[in-house]
């Protein structure tokens, strides 16, 4: 077995980089030196948090503005990426995957919470095959595992038999999820072991960047932001949107 | 008379609110200081002059950088005042007005030099009175005027009679911009006179900012203003876009 010196280092590269094939479906483009930033003064703590580490530190509260979304009219979709959308008071920019991950993040928790995950049960149980460190990590937590709705046993040497799993990522590479999400946790340094579940699960179910949404696919989406109880980052802590307020392009253009 | 110490300023708070009233149908909000921009560096040297001398100042070829627009797709009007519209590249946000500017200024300079300009002769003759000043300045440009369509004689002391207008303003406040721009000439320290006089009518004609616009019409003025020479300015050297490039957003977003 490779040990890996610093396990940590190894887990954030292998995650992101995962995250960074699910969010990604188009290359990215040349990066320039970073200019300065069009993030209002009222995002950048939620902002500085995700690139100091990116995607995968909690948001802690003070850096999570608990201000709550207006009402905003959907102009179109950029890029197969954003939304782009008018506000009371000037533009928003949303990363469909970042919304919808912050969407479905909050609707798990609060299902889980009263435990009303929707289960899919699967016509054949399919195996499973892990590390022996990931089964280490899947023998102590079947129940938290269960809670979510994946229903998991034993079935031999480093083997696991699943039955059924959560409906949301029933046609989704669950066992893919699975498997990552093992890593996170012999991890150890992860906070609150459901909440990694509950991010896992809605990053793998969210819409991808590079996905066409229709119009009322977008109204929907954030209809479904505008209430979301922490609508302005992801589960990982990135922004969900930027916003750019008549102010500040009446500035831009001279208009003031 | 009054005579003021430093005419040239007393103009441009004239010419200024003159042209604020007309580009602003809406209130201006309270205006937060200036963070940081979300211009990209190619159009930072045109801002950079609008602001410095707001509006008024002739850009200068080393500053408007001749960079032709990609195609742009219309994805919406915000605040009844910006086109929202995607390119190859990103977004892009327009000025409506100075983008209409832009396009109209352009249209008047070639039909001049082709004697072109179309005129509406009025039916029944008006009268415009003028004064000592702004007299001084009409006896000597009646000819420079007739260029643009305007076709006006002498009648009596500070009065003179309009017998046709370009036919762009005939449905505008032709005389209060002709007043403007006579008391813009009597400072004598405009570069172009016929430059003055082709940017007030395109100011004058151009759609406002607060006015609604169908889908058509933005389309219509995106497609012109593709074909401008210069798209990037308006005549008085303001932006008429902001552009975000894609990888701008996605560093804004977190996703590289
Ligand atoms: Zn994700
Ligand atoms: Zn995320
Ligand atoms: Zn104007
Ligand atoms: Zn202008």
């Amino acid at each position: 077995e490779v040990k890996f010196v610093n396990e940590h280092l190894v887990f954030s590269a292998v995650h992101r980089a995962v995250h960074q094939a699910l969010v990604e479906q188009i290359p990215v483009p040349e990066v320039e030196a970073a200019t300065e930033s069009i993030f209002p003064s009222e995002l950048r703590g939620a902002m500085l948090t995700s690139t100091a580490d990116i995607g995968y530190s909690l948001p802690t509260s003070p850096q999570t503005p608990a201000i709550s979304l207006p009402v905003l009219r959907v102009l179109g979709q950029l890029d197969n990426s954003y939304i782009i959308a008018e506000g009371p008071d000037g533009l928003y920019l949303i990363d469909q995957h970042a919304a919808h991950e912050r969407v479905l993040f909050e609707r798990i928790e609060h299902q889980r919470s009263r435990r009303e995950i929707e289960i899919q049960g699967l016509l054949e149980p399919m195996t499973l095959e892990v590390s022996l460190r990931q089964e280490e990590v899947l023998r102590s937590h079947y129940q938290d595992l269960a809670e979510f709705g994946f229903s998991i046993e034993p079935f031999g040497d480093r083997t696991f038999l699943i039955r059924a799993v959560p409906a949301l990522v029933h046609d989704k590479d669950w066992a893919g999820m699975l498997r990552e999400l093992l890593d996170s946790l012999s991890e150890g340094d992860k906070g609150d072991w459901a909440e990694s579940v509950a991010e896992s699960m809605a990053c793998h179910s969210a819409v991808r960047a590079g996905q066409a949404l229709t119009d009322e696919e977008m109204r929907e989406l954030v209809r479904q932001l505008e209430q979301a109880a922490t609508p302005h980052t992801c589960p990982h802590g990135r922004p969900t949107m930027i916003h750019l307020s008549s102010g500040q392009l009446k500035r831009e253009f001279g208009r003031t």
